[in-house]
């Protein structure tokens, strides 16, 4: 940090992303990709937009609008899209936070909302899972804070069902409640039908994971159209053109090609189950996910060893060095082959470790 | 906007790109854009990197940096890349000013500076330009504030020397100086090789003009390493992966071909010369510019007046409805045939208001 650094940032510990290393080739089961590649519309669409990119994008990003809101039975006002996810959360912090309105988020969620409510200097609360590692939705109910859930939840993989998030929604009407979406197209229930209904109420989805997308930074929020103007004067305050021709040509492929998002994700879903059971085999615990990763330990090993081991043995997966989480894994879905590939390792790292 | 929006942007006007009407094809000439395609190595590396965008893309744009570093002569930890230079000149509102370190920047120069002081609740002046349009050095002399300056500066088009921007860099030890060289390309002087001399110096820069990528946003910040580590650390904790693969690909494209830059910089001048004086032939006055777009009056007409009738005859140009500015049009230098319209078209115009 230099001495020129704003003090008030005195206090900011940045997100840490996943590993990234270049070492060797590894088995990466880290960061929650997907294991298919984009759709071919997607790919042909960006490689076009490729031609034209001496002229800014359009910086509404109509067309890719226009498309998502055919597909969602929207109005194209009532969304807007975003340079990945992690964005518009940033945008929600400082829309919809200040010193009179804390943020409030689960102590075991997304680990970047602390970071956006320090960045933005927002007072927060974090709110203890359960002792299965669920939201209490009592907890949530009329507290008079700007609200950040997950759902499904990351790292634990568990999802709220839509009626308890209407009640927290419902009892919160003087503060917005965000309701970030990355996770829920592997089998939880979106809130976005809810929009029309509750004007406090932010839905935000990814093209990251279920559209395997994440290479191309392309999230977007949906809520009623005077919540959408708020995220677009942040958005026209820091960076209109946010989003780029080729990502935004892709995001069109891909929702023109939707049925091939919602069959890769049912064939996750397929390697999720299967992959649990293999888990349960060898006698890990995991937590009931609906999303594209498992959140599993086994009582006989710590997560930072069998983490280190399968890094050995060529497999990533993420491990988080903190209280109640530290005996578990968090491991990415991918193809049938990669999971064979991380049970079989693991029944190797546990037979040597006999 | 919504009754939840923070009472903190009570006074947040948010910036206004330049139009994009769709109802006709336009000779578009208002958003200093290149009338150049990108390079065909940008092309062909974003159209492979759209193949793999299921995973995220490196968030420290390694490969990037290095042929930056190895272009440009330096440790590629001296450079950091960002969405479109607009995202780094809020950073460091966010990074290096605040209510004990106030902004300066000029009164007439990218409309943006107010917009991210505002969004940033950082106090700022604005310090006039001299009657001929140009930055008064000695404004700028010790003044313990944090500067930013576009050299060179739009919408004038006028350039500072470099020894004239080493003074004021020298002279704010204690305060960072930011020089924004979106249009440094075409024809002034860049401080990159002063970022070893002076701690308090940062450098922006752009793709979106010289390289022809405006619609990738690719930007970047030249700076000493502890700079670039402020700036990252700001980066991490709002959006760590900001720069999308495809655009990735298309900047180290870009920079592989960096003579196509040179020589379609080359053109712009030329044909900006050539377009100065075709103006001159017409009556009309023309600041001196080193960019690729010319600011420029005729006594006999208001600028909107002009910009108006341009727009009806298939020309769009851009006009400043403000104090000082409101006489001139910002006309974007695009191909000879471009300019040849636009002339044409000028002539026109100025014959039917006889």
């Amino acid at each position: 940090m230099s001495k020129y650094f704003s003090e008030k940032y005195n206090d900011l510990i940045p997100y840490v992303p996943g590993e990234q290393p270049k070492d060797m080739k590894y088995v990466k089961l880290n960061t929650n990709e997907s294991p298919f590649p984009p759709s071919k519309k997607a790919q042909e669409y960006a490689s076009d937009a490729a031609k034209l990119l001496a002229l800014y994008p359009d910086p509404d990003c109509t067309i890719l609008r226009e498309k998502m809101a055919a597909l969602y039975n929207l109005d194209k006002d009532e969304i807007v899209i975003v340079n990945g996810s992690d964005e518009i959360l940033n945008f929600a912090f400082m829309a919809y936070c200040d010193d009179k309105t804390p943020a409030a988020f689960a102590d075991i969620t997304y680990g970047f909302y602390p970071v956006f409510a320090k960045i933005n200097k927002v007072p927060y609360v974090e709110i203890p899972l359960n002792d299965n590692y669920e939201i209490n939705v009592d907890d949530y109910i009329g507290i008079n804070k700007t609200i950040f859930i997950a759902n499904p939840n990351a790292p634990t993989g568990i999802a709220l069902s839509l009626d308890n998030i209407e009640k927290i929604i419902a009892s919160n009407p003087n503060n917005i409640v965000v309701i970030d979406e990355a996770y829920v197209d592997f089998g939880a229930q979106s809130a976005v039908n809810l929009i029309r209904k509750y004007d406090n109420l932010l839905v935000t989805q990814t093209f990251s994971k279920s559209r395997s997308m994440a290479g191309a930074r392309l999230g977007m929020g949906f809520a009623n159209k005077k919540l959408i103007q708020d995220i677009n004067t942040i958005r026209y305050s820091t960076n209109p053109y946010n989003v780029n021709r080729m990502t935004m040509a892709a995001g069109i492929g891909t929702i023109e090609d939707n049925d091939y998002m919602v069959n890769n994700c049912k064939t996750i879903i397929q390697n999720r189950e299967y992959t649990i059971n293999k888990l349960n085999e060898l006698g890990f615990v995991t937590l009931p996910s609906k999303t594209n990763f498992v959140f599993t330990k086994n009582e006989k090993f710590s997560g930072e060893y069998l983490y280190k081991k399968l890094k050995e043995n060529g497999v990533l997966v993420r491990y988080f060095n903190k209280a109640r989480l530290d005996k578990y894994l968090r491991i990415t879905i991918g193809s049938k082959q990669d999971m064979d590939v991380l049970i079989e390792k693991l029944i190797k790292i546990m037979e040597e470790s006999k």
